[in-house]
Order: C-alpha cells, then sequence, then structure tokens
C-alpha cells in the first residue's frame, strides 16, 4: 500500500478492503450525480498524463463560452498552479490537492463544490490528477469522461493503459500544432488504438496554441449538455 | 480501493494494511538488492510520466554498449511493446504486465528476473509503469531512481508532482530535439522546478532523436557503476 495514497498490490489487500471503498466511492458518486442533475450542470471528469494539455485546452475552451457558463475543480499533488491559471482565464475555479494521492476521488470533489459557485454554471470541468491509470476507475459522479492525450506521446498509449481509453467518451488527441515537428508520428495508428479500446471511438485533434479543433470540442459539450437536459426534464 | 490496482483512499484503508503492504515490498526489495550486489549489477529504477520517452532513450542507449552488457524489465498495464522493441535494440529484456497496477512492486519485479540472463550484464533497467505518482514510492532493489520528463510536458511537473522528484538521483529532461518548436517553454524554470524538490538535483538534456546528452547520460551511468562496484569490493 502506498504510504502516501493507499495504492497496492490488489493480492495482498483484503477483498472486503478493496470492496468497500468503491462501493463507498459509488455511493458518494450517486450523491454527487444527484446534485449536478437538480443543478442542470453538466460535469465532466476530463483525465491525461501529466502534461498532456488538459489546463491549456480549458483555456482555450473558455475564450468560447460566456465568463459564468464554466466552472472547475483542479486536482493537483501540490500547488494551486491549475486552478489559479484557469480563474485567469475566466473559469471560476478550486484547487483539490490530493497530498499524495494519484487520482480523485467523489467524497474530494463533493469537499470541493463546497467551495464554487458551481450551480450557476451550465459546465463543471472536473480536472483530475494526471495519471492514465487511476482516475478511470473512480466515479466522481460526471456525466462523461474525456481523455486528453497528446501527439508527443506516441501511438500505443490506448493499447498500453487500456482501463483509462475503455471509460473514456471522448479522447483529445491535444498538441496538434506540433505534428510538423514529430514527421514519424502516424496519427491512423492513435485512431486503429483507440477503435481497439473505446466501446464507441469518438477522438477530436485540437491545439490550445492555433486553435485547431477547439470549436468541434465546444460543440461536443454543447451537444452533450443538450441530451442530458432532455433527461432532466423527464 | 481501485478494482484494478489497489489504489485508494488512504483514509479508508486500515493503518496496518498499509504498513504491512509496505514493510511486506520493502522486504521484498532488499531481497532483489542482495542479488543485484552479488551479481554486480547496477539497477536503475526508469520512471515518467507515459509517453515521456523512456524506452526511446533505452534503445539510444542501447547504441553506446557492449549487447550483452544491459538487459531490462519493462512494466506496462499491457501489451510486451516496450519490451519487444528493446530486444530488437540489442537488450535481452522481459515485459512484465500489471495487468492494471500502476505501478510496479519488488515482487513483479522479482519474478521478471527469472525470466532473464541479468546476471550476465553490467546495467539492468527496470523500466516501470508510466506514472509520475505510486512508482516513486515502491522500492524495487534499486541502486539509483531515474525519472524521464519530457519538455513537451511543461516547466511545473516537478512541483505537482513532488513525491517522484524528492526521490530521483537524476532527471533526464527528454526530447530537446522538440524545443524549437516550443518557444513558450523555459527550461530554466524546470531547472528551478528541480531545485526545489531534488534533494541533489541533477539534470541532463537528452534526445533519442538526435543523440544529445546520450553520452553524458551513459557516463553517468558507468560512474554510477564504478562507485557501486567499490561498495562491493569492500
Amino acid at each position: 500500500m502506498c504510504e502516501t495514497c493507499g495504492c497496492g498490490d490488489p493480492e495482498l489487500v483484503p477483498v472486503e478492503v478493496q470492496e468497500g471503498l468503491l462501493a463507498a466511492n459509488d455511493h458518494r458518486a450517486k450523491h454527487n450525480r444527484e446534485h449536478f442533475d437538480v443543478a442542470g450542470v453538466l460535469a465532466i471528469n476530463l483525465m491525461g498524463s501529466p502534461g498532456s494539455g488538459k489546463t491549456a485546452l480549458l483555456e482555450a475552451t473558455a475564450q468560447r463560452f460566456e465568463r459564468s457558463s464554466l466552472s472547475a475543480l483542479s486536482g493537483d499533488l501540490a500547488t494551486e498552479r491549475d486552478a489559479e491559471r484557469l480563474s485567469a482565464a475566466g473559469i471560476e475555479s478550486r484547487a483539490i490537492t490530493t497530498g499524495s494521492a494519484c487520482h480523485l476521488d467523489a467524497e474530494l470533489v463533493h469537499r470541493g463544490l463546497d467551495q464554487l459557485s458551481w450551480r450557476e454554471s451550465d459546465f463543471l470541468f472536473i480536472e483530475n490528477v494526471g495519471n492514465l491509470v487511476c482516475p478511470a476507475i473512480y466515479d466522481l459522479g460526471q456525466d462523461a469522461n474525456v481523455v486528453a492525450l497528446a501527439v508527443t506521446e506516441g501511438e500505443d498509449k490506448p493499447l498500453k493503459y487500456p482501463v483509462m481509453f475503455h471509460r473514456a467518451d471522448l479522447v483529445l488527441l491535444t498538441k496538434v500544432d506540433l505534428l510538423p515537428a514529430l514527421p514519424n508520428l502516424n496519427v491512423t495508428a492513435i485512431e486503429d488504438a483507440l477503435a481497439r479500446t473505446m466501446p464507441e471511438p469518438h477522438m477530436i485533434p485540437v491545439s490550445a496554441v492555433n486553435g485547431e479543433g477547439v470549436e468541434e470540442w465546444t460543440e461536443w459539450l454543447k451537444k452533450r449538455r443538450l441530451g442530458v437536459a432532455r433527461r432532466w426534464a423527464v
């Protein structure tokens, strides 16, 4: 078991402890989801490797929406840098510092919500800790999982981290402005790997630097919220 | 607790379970270390984010050594791709697929050693699962921790993932061939962040594409092995 995050060898952790933890998290996630539904806010769990460009993408996203329509919780082991960057970009944000845990959980998100006027927004982004493994396991109450995958990470990450991509509703292929500097990268191979891991493959190439794909991504967000609004209206 | 890797909320995991797991791992790591010492092999725990260039760096490293002097264990959740790439580059390698655990542990490494003629090499690279958090927590019996940090990951990762960098003996700043495509990146800020997190800051800029820094890195490896050989000789 990690001295920091509780991450350990599943063979040595009693099954009842494992099941109890996930069940407790699922219960809290359901509670968060009820909050989101009542408020009519679309919650997105934004995941990806460290440095995959999650924060930069949200900064670019902020330029396409009304100032009050986006809110965010930013998870990191330490520092409040991402939340500060998002606030500066016009997204009301709070940091969740996990100390040393490698992922957010529903309880941390619930506590974060108390510090944010998220109910007044249309979209809540939960920017998870940079990690392609554990963040996918913990339900936070979100409506959708979105994974940022940078072109600089190579072609094979979906195959090597299948748990993450199997649970992704959308993959944002970030930093595509760097493609000219990566002559050996095969984007088709990335699409093939996603087709083998995502239940419903969907990838949008984006760049926070030159704005490529940001409109398609914001349209996806708006459509997703409309779909959920219909469910809310029932 | 992750259903996959046992990663969970430390507040909810009994302290005795956590302590027992780490103590069991430390015991096995000590056993691995004794193996390495007896064989006179320098073991390196190579860590970094997914896509930080760990495998590419080892491929470049292989060109600077005799074919039999390097061996490797490659950790990933799924696929044997990295071990296959390293074998093709002339490094005898075996894959350790963790299924879904976000890090290697000493027991997995011990089992991997049984499948490898590592005793005939001078250096054993243990390429950990791509993750900037949990791999730093688990002692594998290695002599040194080396962290690959790609220039594309930005300046602030050492501050946001302090556990990893606090335990690093050396940071390889990878993909420096991409620096011309990153005009806003401030390498001095990376060095400053490392100075605030590494007990003895040491960074080597490297590129597996153009070979920059690979000689300095191989010299570091040879010196490190000489230092350890003196200890072995006592």
